[in-house]
């Protein structure tokens, strides 16, 4: 590196939880920055909606603007974080960005989850680099393990706990009993859960990653309209303590598989609650933690673990890609491209087969397993065990399936509501991690 | 990219559990490398030691070759993958390799820790590339997230269960009561430890990984002979139980830490057994699994989990580094080079500082916990908890001592062993993973 190489400038776009890090660390490792990345970086404009906002961050005198489409048409720009978030003005102002010869770092799921394709054809046309680590999983590294680390092997798998919020409630809901909203009402008292947790709740946050780690993974464009989601409002203290007497625990997971289709592989990708073995080591993943869970051909079984959110994790990952971004401009490259080469069809989530937990309180008497294994049966879904537990008025089955389809399933527990021996079908919920 | 581009040659040298693997997915997954390069990556030759060895694969007619020297000096050699392992041939025909113009993939751990900075020079003489993640962790994508996720923040520990061999006996000896030798046996029996097991169990193998992890994380140059090594052949099944008993686990540890010294921060890189409690990340890593744990100021605390050895894991490190190597090729650029510009001083091992666990089995009568505790505050090293367990012949004090250094831990350790109400002194041993 030459003493006085040329600096890189950069402009941020937002100032808020992440912003305001991204700011920080810019300022404080200046030094470890230049030399990592072989030229100085240089903030030259912050944009934000209000000028007078109090802010987690001291910006440097005359750089705060309220004017971000003229931030990004600056022609001294090189490179451009965005962590507005949402579509717009975030898509608009990337799509500036890239066509004014920058190169973007953003943090935006739902952006890149509703209209990724827009941006990486955008990034190719200007032939800049969009990365975007930040938008999975906070401050794990696991978009960039995906696209290169695993680049030589075929990943069949990713099981991700990618939303500290409902890992929170879930978590609390198992070490103390809890139901849902008292869980709820815990995770925003202390900051976990926002007033209006629908987002995170229902699966909403998870599908968008779940869309990104999946078109990644394989190679192809899953969209979040692709995503089968199912959120966690509707698990009971039942459905938790009866995956505590199985030795499993249960969680909300980003499903992300290669399954085999009419026409080759296809992708399915879904998210929803599921029962794991306390053996799995997603299992261990407490309160707002996430971890991503890849399976591949040749690698076999790994797992990335760490902080999921909070603004200065996530600008740890924003700052990582912006000094790789950084260097491939000063070498005149960029790094690879999205790779949608594979081209996969979305397998209907109809098709998708899962195995089952079903809990049912029954009557106690004799006949009634063989009633129960006959409802399986006759919607064609096979019963790896069953269980019986408690005695007289509070005899339960718990039948677990190998895989079967939504559908049968379905049939299957309308069927065991209307049958004389069962008082209540008290929890059914999908079982993943295990042995198919 | 166009139809029928160019294609990249590939020279593997070495055959055996990790090289047979790489031939093997050069040609299984020979389409998607080519998608995924942006160019065919053609095998063309595989040196051995002998032409009619047993392999594991079956290498295409006339690519074997006992030649490795003149395969490396073929002109037509764009990329060289080293899997034949230890220091001589492998570092000259590395250094041929680079001189010829070639890019580099190595797996060679024991080379690196021994004589990195000599091939790091090489490389950057050469411009061209010499990539290494399979040489730590096997398949866990660990040395890219450190070099470049993380590239934006300062990373200040790195806590690695980075050998296999070690974690299964430790893993037996904790789930089974087993004493060390018994363990040893089973691993052996079951392959997952060699015949002569020094390397292994000695933490050879974990202080060579610990050398590469510390040069990485901190930017400077940590060899083998700068990390402290302790083995685990002394570990006893009294240690393992007395472990247990305060809701810990035995793991052999390599950990890497920036600690403040005269002239700024130093690094600090050693190898040992310590006590780490059962709510830590790193405590479920189970069987022959490796994980390391990362700590940076602003990502807080990762973790990477998975194989950390087999022939198939291992290749699946080494294409994803010959996927970017043969990409930065195409694009006439290169990754990263090492950098060592931060340039710390290594501390010694005496001025670490860590926390202590010692048990010792006392007289019971009155009196016995202040002698005790007065022997810890002769060599001022203060304590945290003490707590006694058993009565009577069986009466045993448990110290867990606040940081302290080695020097003042070896004297106290020799005083309580003189003392007369001291009947002996059956565990001490190191805690980590806590607060200091
Ligand atoms: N927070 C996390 O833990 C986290 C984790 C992973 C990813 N992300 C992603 O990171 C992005 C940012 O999240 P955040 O939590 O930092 O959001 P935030 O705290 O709400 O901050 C948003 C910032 O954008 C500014 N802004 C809003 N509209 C603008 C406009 N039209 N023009 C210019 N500036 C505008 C706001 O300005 P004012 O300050 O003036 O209102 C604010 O500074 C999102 O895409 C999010 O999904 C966040
Ligand atoms: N095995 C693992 O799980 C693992 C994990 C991480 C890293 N690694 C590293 O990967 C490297 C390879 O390990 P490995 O387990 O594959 O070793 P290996 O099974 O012993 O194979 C070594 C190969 O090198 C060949 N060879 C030896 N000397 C040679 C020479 N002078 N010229 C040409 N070829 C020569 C051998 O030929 P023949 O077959 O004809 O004898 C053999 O094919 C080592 O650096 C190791 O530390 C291994």
């Amino acid at each position: 590196m030459s003493e006085g190489a040329k600096s890189l400038k950069v402009a941020v776009l937002g100032c808020g939880a992440v912003g305001s890090q991204v700011v920080r660390l810019l300022t404080e490792q200046a030094d470890d920055l230049t030399a990592r990345v072989g030229a100085p970086v240089e903030l030259v404009g912050v944009a934000v909606r209000r000028l007078d906002a109090p802010r987690d961050v001291e910006v440097p005198e005359g750089l705060l603007t309220t004017d971000a489409t003229g931030l990004v048409s600056r022609d001294d720009v090189d490179l451009v974080v965005e962590v507005i978030g949402g579509i717009e003005p975030a898509r608009s102002l990337i799509l500036a960005a890239l066509e004014n010869g920058a190169s973007v770092v953003t943090a935006n799921k739902a952006l890149l989850a509703e209209d990724g394709p827009t941006l990486f054809e955008a990034a190719a046309k200007a032939e800049r680099d969009l990365y975007y680590e930040a938008a999975v999983a906070g401050a794990i590294p696991i978009l960039r393990p995906l696209r290169e680390s695993l680049a030589g092997d075929k990943v069949t798998r990713v099981l991700g706990i990618v939303n500290g919020t409902t890992n929170f409630i879930l978590d609390k809901m198992d070490s103390s009993g809890a139901g849902f909203s008292e869980a709820l009402e815990e995770a925003q008292q202390l900051g976990y859960a926002e007033a209006d947790p629908t987002a995170d709740v229902e699966g909403f946050d998870a599908a968008a990653k779940a869309a990104i780690l999946a078109s990644l993974a394989f190679h192809s464009r899953v969209t979040a309209s692709d995503v089968y989601r199912e959120g966690i409002s509707e698990v009971t203290a039942a459905d938790v303590a009866s995956a505590r007497d199985m030795g499993s625990v249960v969680k909300l997971l980003a499903i992300c598989e290669l399954r085999p289709g009419p026409h080759g592989d296809q992708v399915a990708a879904r998210v929803h609650p599921a029962m794991i073995p306390r053996s799995h080591p997603l299992a261990s993943v407490r309160e707002a933690y996430n971890a991503v869970f890849v399976e591949s051909e040749a690698a076999g079984q790994l797992m990335f673990y760490g902080p999921g959110a909070g603004g200065a994790p996530t600008a740890s990952a924003v700052l990582g890609d912006l000094v790789t971004v950084a260097r491939n401009r000063l070498a005149g490259t960029r790094g690879a491209g999205e790779s949608a080469y594979a081209d996969r069809a979305v397998q209907p989530m109809g098709e998708t087969r899962t195995r089952y937990h079903v809990a049912i309180d029954v009557d106690d008497r004799a006949g009634v397993l063989a009633a129960v294994a006959n409802a399986f049966a006759d919607h064609d879904v096979s019963i790896q065990t069953v269980r019986q537990e408690g005695r007289g008025a509070d005899a339960q089955l718990v039948v677990v399936s190998h895989a079967a389809s939504d559908a049968a399933l379905s049939a299957t527990v309308d069927q065991l509501r209307n049958m004389d021996i069962v008082r209540e079908v008290t929890s059914v919920m999908r079982v993943e991690g295990g042995d198919e």
